[in-house]
């Protein structure tokens, strides 16, 4: 499927509940690949989809998610993960769901999967599960772009209820947008992420504590702070509540892996104050870059 | 005094010991700032000199390092912080040192101070320590630039044997090449920088080890890395030699950051495990960007 054949795939109208940096950078992908699907959002301030209205990204801003829902063929619930479980749970008797078409297909943008494909399964809705693999440390309408998803991964998760073709429609739209779909269930994606997503983004705010808890010597190091410290905290300086959710969303995976770097880190510990010699440090440094450089070639090797 | 006043001051004829990416930006920058100092440098095997001298960003290569220092005003030890220690450990009574002009001054551009210090000290070398707070995670003089320090720090520590007025001629090198000098002890810069800098870099390797111990996890894992996961471990990208020479010479300052980093790791697996509410890791997050929020903020404050 290449993008044009995604673009004719989707629904005449497309609904976001949520508009922030993903939701708001899948509607200008889809209006700068030429999509002719009405795009409506809903947002609890309204402030993002009105952004996106006057900037031309969408053609109508919901007041209420039922509004937005109805006759839309592709529902994208694009909030914070927290916000995406509450909606899912609402269930289908009243609601905004109630107002949903039969044949419509409900998918979401959420970092984590488990949680969010088990809320949709209680509620009985169409539900497929995404995973766009791309972010910026800003958020919001504002930091939204049309080119976000470009040759990245967006996971794709089954969900228990969803009718035949509801993943291909899912796919569709990750096409449309720029990037290539890989199906994997809920708990290995949310493992993964884990390991290369919400372990660094614990990784950043705990440096920040560490070096941050003694005001002195805080004051003295921060002025030094060059790119690598910066590169290091990044993630902690990013949106809190997202953060919070996605951690809250994924807490065992992720002490998990926290585990896994203590140890990492004890053996640090162990080498520097035993006296190791410098040629076993370098030998660490040394198979640390090793792994990342294998893991760059593997990905080389499987895009190629 | 500014960049031209501090142009001035520099001697005739700068020799480099070492001449990698931080060396050769010290060349390019001299040259682009229109220094008309002879610019003499010799490294082990040579290539970097050669390189810069095809590139116009020195006037000579020295085949030996006597040869280098020989009627210098400023030699800069430019190579890696081990192969700076054992140069300054080599003595003033033979090898290169004897060639030393007697009104020269010795500075380095090592990560750690503390160690350089005292072996320049037991040396009896007129030694003024530096460090610019500059740097990228490619290395050699292929990837020196010219606009590296402009607006860094770059921390000058005094030596125990310098003659008059030592200190002001690094600092005057700082300012030629845009940097801002700011002088420190040499403990006080090696417990700042195992903060900022070499906590990070563990930090980055520790990571990857973490999460690629279980390669078939990795395997999954591995192709959904985002640009949080690329930035979290760039470090681990650098150069490994280097990197072990940092450690090696200032193992107990990182280990203490690494043992406040390990508490403030263990406290968010507690937080995570006890299913500690959204709100307190909410918090957790908030108090982090805070704490670098407040940094970047006193750091304008104080450049404004």
């Amino acid at each position: 499927m290449d993008r044009t054949e995604a673009l004719a795939r989707l629904p005449d109208r497309i609904c976001f509940l949520g508009l922030g940096l993903i939701g708001g950078s899948i509607a200008l992908a889809l209006r700068a690949a030429g999509s002719t699907a009405r795009l409506v959002a809903w947002t609890p301030s309204l402030a993002g989809p009105e952004e996106a209205l006057r900037a031309g990204a969408i053609d109508e801003v919901a007041v209420v998610p039922d509004a937005a829902i109805a006759d839309a063929g592709l529902v994208i619930l694009a909030g914070p993960p927290l916000d995406v479980v509450a909606l899912l749970a609402a269930g289908t008797d009243a609601g905004p769901w109630a107002s949903l078409a039969p044949d419509a297909v409900v998918t979401d943008v959420a970092s984590t999967k488990a949680r969010v494909v088990d809320a949709a399964a209680v509620s009985g809705l169409p539900f497929v599960g995404g995973h766009p693999m791309a972010g910026r440390e800003t958020s919001g309408f504002a930091a939204a772009t049309a080119d976000l998803f470009v040759d990245r991964p967006w996971v794709i998760v089954a969900g228990a209820v969803a009718p035949d073709g509801a993943a291909d429609l899912v796919e569709a739209l990750a096409v449309a947008v720029g990037a290539r779909p890989v199906r994997m269930a809920a708990e290995a994606h949310d493992q993964a992420v884990a390991a290369i997503s919400h372990l660094p983004l614990v990784a950043a705010a705990a440096l920040v504590e560490a070096v941050s808890s003694d005001p002195s010597s805080w004051a003295a190091a921060g002025p030094l702070a060059a790119s690598g410290w910066r590169d290091m905290t990044r993630l902690a300086r990013g949106d809190v509540a997202m953060g919070a959710g996605i951690l809250d969303t994924n807490r065992l995976a992720v002490a998990d892996q926290l585990r896994a770097f203590r140890a990492a880190i004890d053996a640090w510990i162990v080498a520097l104050e035993s006296g190791a010699d410098a040629e076993v440090l370098r030998e660490r440094l040394a198979s640390a870059r090793d792994a990342l450089d294998g893991s760059s070639a593997q990905r080389r090797a499987r895009e190629a």
